[in-house]
């Protein structure tokens, strides 16, 4: 295998360079205490100087409101799908909007703990694309309606959350951190942190205050959002590698300028690649073009033999993790917060090339 | 703040210095592959064989029979506490020892999910122990009797775990590859990693199938330990960093000779302290002799301002994490797998410069 150069895996993804050199010193040393990061007390100073420091610059970089809280979890995402339900869904039904297979797998494990409608479904239509807004049914006796920010898989990604008079719960896994969030529609939103914020192994979710509060108390203390509300994500030990990574990463994106700065950049970053397919006749989007995902650029080349031998060549010219996901084949790339304009360059540059040879 | 010398924290704790090495290599780059350990995709070939790798040390570390599963999961031992019950204590009642915190801790959340009874209670007593054989009471009709196998507050331990009728359910978190563990008498056995086995934010549940096979299909998906069973712990996204230092701490106990080997210098280490803390006049140990930790000694000094002293010159000295937990008061030395004779050594002498100087 060659060395990797750029890498355009879906996640875990791409971390900036300089946060990798920083945690790489701190599993040996931390902050010159001579322990480890690895090896610290979740209760002693320098662990919570940190942990408090990833919880404020997560609030500060994506402006959130004083009657929310940020919470750092575990279980990933498909954790949340069912605990988003058993804290919010009391009483009341749910609504889900059903966009690809994240959508799929919160509406599923929602259902396991509380009543779930489908508000809208875009799944079989192709091009992939979310529903219109004409097409959400939208219910005022629901507890929210979920929506799924950006599906991976398809390439396709909310450009505009929908109107609702219920609030939003959203899926924001592969698409925090890259742009800003309208928070007067929402009651919560996580994600893990592995594709924009960090490594696998912490989960963000950011919830309303009044809506954690009113979860039934005879919940389990780690799957009620109150208990890690009131204890700042301390109740028990908590992932504290993947949340100092994190630190680093919001320290990172401040110095980028913040949350505005990186969408501009990621924006032109996916223009730029959706324009060299479309200029291509070689290379074809898989999305619908008023949603594509400017995070994950999903596309196809003439035959799938042509795809094996992309991929190869890709790999053995340091371009990784550009292989669709199984489900639907094709290529994917995924171009999250840290993958530099040089790494899009390079891949559109290896595409022409390929496509000079074998097109 | 000194430089750390010898760590004594009782979790995130020591862990070897060949291991932190290592990991901090892979931060920047993963066995040459020109990609982060944290950022590589957990469906890649180089983090699937270190994740098998991880479950196969574990399971032939410890001697795991066949007709147990390995698994890693996310969220603690607290996490467990619920999940376990959840799990296997359907339509049956569930026995539970009370040791101390942790014990507690497990049956009340284990009572949010599960009707549960206490089987014996030891908490009152002074100096702290666990039950005598004699005072459990056993009951045939139970899903599983509870025992925590280590109190890391008290600095108590089970020397040897009790006979029953039903099949045991242990928390582990705290002396988890420290010593061999009687297979046959087991359903289930859950550990947080953070003690014995590597950093925070993964979870050892180590569970007989045909006990997980019976949990409800009902459960969420994450929550239940059939899902795990059959994915391999490769549901959804794991925490791949913390497993990948497992991996690399099994690796370690494999060159130190295995848990065996482990556990006779576990042994020793432990009893050079107790010596040291019986033959001073000066300090006391908190716990019955009989039941005495080997990984977290507990002792006190003649008054909190001597004990308060204590600490800061040992930190001084570069012998951290010496302080009792904050609900106990009084010293904690935690002396895990991974804490060198050296550093009992050390800690030794220093109590012994002490007592000369303020004694």
């Amino acid at each position: 295998m060659a060395r990797v150069k750029f890498n355009f895996s879906a996640g875990p993804a791409v971390l900036p360079e300089e946060v990798l050199q920083e945690a790489s010193r701190s599993v040996v040393d931390c902050g010159n205490t001579g322990l480890s990061i690895l090896c610290m007390s979740h209760r002693g100073g320098t662990y919570e100087a940190l942990h408090m420091e990833a919880l404020a610059n997560v609030r500060d970089l994506l402006h959130v409101p004083p009657e929310f809280a940020v919470l750092f979890l575990q279980g990933g995402a498909t954790q949340q799908f069912s605990q988003v339900a058993m804290n919010l869904a009391v009483g009341k039904p749910a609504d889900y909007t059903l966009t690809g297979q994240w959508a799929d797998g919160a509406f599923k494990e929602a259902g396991k703990v509380a009543t779930v409608r489908v508000a809208a479904d875009s799944r079989k239509i192709s091009p992939a694309r979310v529903p219109f807004p004409s097409e959400i049914k939208i219910s005022p006796d629901a507890a929210y309606l979920h929506v799924t920010s950006n599906e991976t898989v398809d390439g396709i990604q909310w450009s505009a959350f929908p109107e609702s008079p219920v609030p939003l719960v959203c899926d924001m896994s592969s698409d925090i951190m890259s742009r800003e969030i309208p928070w007067s529609r929402f009651g919560l939103v996580y994600a893990g942190a592995q594709k924009n914020l960090g490594p696998a192994g912490v989960t963000v979710v950011i919830v309303r205050k009044d809506v954690a509060e009113k979860a039934p108390s005879t919940l389990p203390a780690m799957l009620r959002y109150q208990t890690h509300v009131e204890k700042d994500s301390l109740h028990n030990t908590p992932p504290c590698f993947s949340i100092y990574v994190l630190a680093l990463v919001t320290r990172w994106v401040k110095a980028q300028g913040g949350v505005a700065a990186l969408e501009a950049h990621n924006r032109a970053k996916a223009a730029k690649l959706y324009a060299a397919i479309d200029a291509s006749g070689f290379y074809t989007g898989t999305a619908d073009k008023a949603h594509r995902s400017i995070m994950n650029v999903t596309y196809r080349l003439p035959n799938e033999d042509l795809e094996k031998m992309f991929l190869k060549e890709a790999d053995a010219a340091g371009l990784s993790g550009l292989k669709g996901h199984r489900a639907v084949g094709g290529l994917r790339a995924s171009i999250y917060n840290a993958m530099p304009a040089s790494g899009v360059d390079a891949l559109i540059q290896f595409m022409a090339d390929f496509q000079k040879r074998k097109g």
